[in-house]
């Protein structure tokens, strides 16, 4: 029977939990935490308990924001005429690293998934549609994953916004390996596929 | 330049310092939180901040505990007449966990080192020795890490120890690899160093 005191084996529990810190790496987290001032630990516990509770979701793109809204939409530097849709928040960082893009973004939540039952009103599809509308946007970049999922949402996208009167559509060019995961690539990779980009439907 | 909101970008700065996690892990943990409901992050956070506040040593060995004693020395059916030696408070948890030992533990915080500057005084040696003698112990179990201090605090601790009147002081057998480190050996490995300890100075 193990022996823990029972801070201890509460919080190496609470460990265990986060994705990739099995048993042993939970372990041995704790005791690292152990030797720390309380006043690190504070500084980590408060971080973790404030993060969603200060954070919200950007009024216009959906990105993670502290106001109305996210850095990137308050930025009147940026180029309101282009806008990128992305799967998830951590992709538009994954972006932004690249530092090869001036637009705006729009964060669709995920991607069309049948098997997983999400379909066009699970995603911030309506909000796209309606923001490309209202920004008069010359170019959407459609950035979501290249997988299968990403593409077909990509294809989808793309039905919906062309027209005679609608945007370009474009998709970021397939540098990234495909079956990936966006925010997995290295920040060459992403600019280089942001460049190569291409008509959609051609 | 990175444009995270400030809660989220403070959250993977906090992250950062932890061992074995870097910038890309700390990113991916920190988005993996803000998924994750309210009352799970206070739970985490909670039990980052109270693990110190709570977790005292306990007064015997020096072990983690919450109450004067620790588990192991407040449990009666545990045999007083041995003592097992260890460096850290992990290396008990790894002992415990191998289920071989029955006896109680002394926790040195660490071994003699001359070139870091650890000395007899920064050990709990004199505690060590005083509560051999207070317990009357037939046997002292000297289960420092097989590294170059740990066989060196061994031999010193074996020096101080043994006598006529004194107890029986052995080593734990090293079927654990040389040069590693106690709390990573696997429970079998631990369970059989346990059996094959061996009479010091022989």
């Amino acid at each position: 029977m193990l022996r823990y005191a029972a801070p201890l084996q509460r919080l190496i529990e609470e460990l265990e939990r986060l994705p990739g810190i099995g048993p042993k790496s939970a372990q041995r987290l704790a005791f690292h935490l152990l030797q720390r001032d309380i006043e690190e630990l504070d500084a980590l516990g408060t971080a973790i308990m404030r993060v969603k509770r200060e954070i919200r979701f950007c009024a216009e793109c959906y990105n993670y924001a502290t106001a109305e809204l996210c850095p990137i939409c308050a930025d009147l530097t940026r180029d309101r005429s282009v806008v990128c849709v992305v799967e998830h928040q951590s992709d538009v960082m994954a972006l932004e690293r690249a530092g090869e893009y001036r637009g705006l973004y729009h964060v669709l939540g995920g991607a069309l998934s049948p098997i997983d039952g999400i379909g066009h009103s699970d995603l911030r599809i309506d909000e796209l549609l309606s923001r490309a509308q209202r920004l008069r946007a010359q170019e959407v970049i459609i950035a979501t994953s290249p997988t299968v999922e990403g593409d077909a949402t990509a294809e989808y996208l793309r039905g919906l916004l062309a027209g005679p009167e609608g945007p370009r559509v474009t998709r970021i060019a397939l540098g990234l390996p495909v079956g990936g995961d966006l925010d997995y690539a290295d920040q060459v990779t992403i600019a280089r596929a942001m460049r190569g980009r291409t008509m959609m439907g051609e």
